[in-house]
């Protein structure tokens, strides 16, 4: 997502710590604490402005959810729309993904959510994807043995990459979805971008998957 | 396919049985003899009027094609077309595809094409599916270890639960490609199908698989 300069963002951010977590490091393994509750917890990797967790935490009152966007200057505008929507089941975090064994413990989430992830379509920086294995091992490691990881992306090279790096990883696919707004789903949440690509008539993909962790 | 009533079917294939193999059960395990060479073998289920298995033999004169088709009345157009191409390395079955074991042995195949199969959309004609279970499990018998399986279809529904029944199938994916003609693939031959439906610029999918036979 394209990031505007917001000198603000710092007094901000600070300002609403209760929101966005300003030490994640120290809540390893002890964020049902921060919740205040035994709820299973959800991560969207890449919350952007926050549309999609905030939508997702108001129909899901009993999941709590917390977002992870690695730029300030857009992670500001995701804690804004939780302070409108006055939800107490959102906390956010601004890290990068691939710290997150430092923030969470294994088994500690539920459900990983990757959304428009970036599709670094150059072959020299598949190791920048968010699908790439490395990153496949560190989703492994915190999730749940029933935890699911659930991708949306209008970007074919990247949903098609995604689809045999989750096979060769050895995960199971529950669902292939290749045009999510083909029909109406009223329990799907969009994204801005998803929002504003599927008006434009582009075609939206979706996939859960489970890790092997046994 | 719809089939048309072509009385003069059962003569002309009798006619052709160098061709169209009478009975393909006494060949069992022994289909390189028919061949005359050691040439790896693969086979097409549900050739149809034969484009793809014509323009593949002719592009690779090193492999030996089988063309299965159940039905008569198309399976002797595919006939004519290997007739016409004067080709000796394709040879066509007309069995139904339920029956595979009973025609090739343990990993005679080395690929097995499936080409714009009947989506039987309806959830109660699933076993009908050419990528249901029980079919996977022919085609693990008579693959290869190192054997693929290779699909192509305009059918988004059948293409999603294809992906869905092969992982649950411990089936690896080799590569997913969710539209096959946006670029020029000077190698893909074309069934008529999908010259007909990438004219008209619908999507082709297409997908490359393993089974896991160690």
């Amino acid at each position: 997502m394209r990031q505007r300069n917001k000198p603000w963002a710092d007094v901000f951010l600070q300002n609403n710590s209760h929101i966005v977590i300003q030490n994640p490091r120290d809540n390893k393994g002890k964020w049902k604490n921060l919740f205040n509750n035994d709820n299973p917890i959800h991560v969207e990797i890449g919350t952007g402005k926050g549309q999609f967790i905030t939508g997702m935490a108001k129909q899901f009152p009993d999941v709590n959810f917390v977002g992870i966007e690695l730029a300030k200057s857009i992670i500001v505008s995701a804690a804004q729309k939780v302070i409108t929507h006055e939800q107490d089941n959102i906390l956010l975090i601004n890290e990068n993904a691939s710290d997150l064994l430092e923030i969470f413990t294994d088994n500690e989430i539920s459900v990983i959510y990757l959304n428009f992830s970036d599709p670094w379509p150059k072959n020299r920086h598949e190791k920048r994807r968010l699908t790439y294995h490395i990153f496949l091992e560190l989703y492994r490691r915190v999730l749940k043995s029933s935890g699911e990881l659930i991708m949306k992306t209008d970007n074919r090279g990247l949903f098609e990459y995604s689809l045999v790096s989750f096979s060769n990883f050895g995960m199971k696919l529950d669902e292939v979805n290749l045009n999510l707004h083909q029909a109406e789903d009223p329990t799907n949440v969009m994204t801005e971008y998803e929002q504003k690509f599927s008006e434009k008539g582009q075609v939206i993909y979706r996939c859960r998957t489970r890790f092997n962790k046994n």
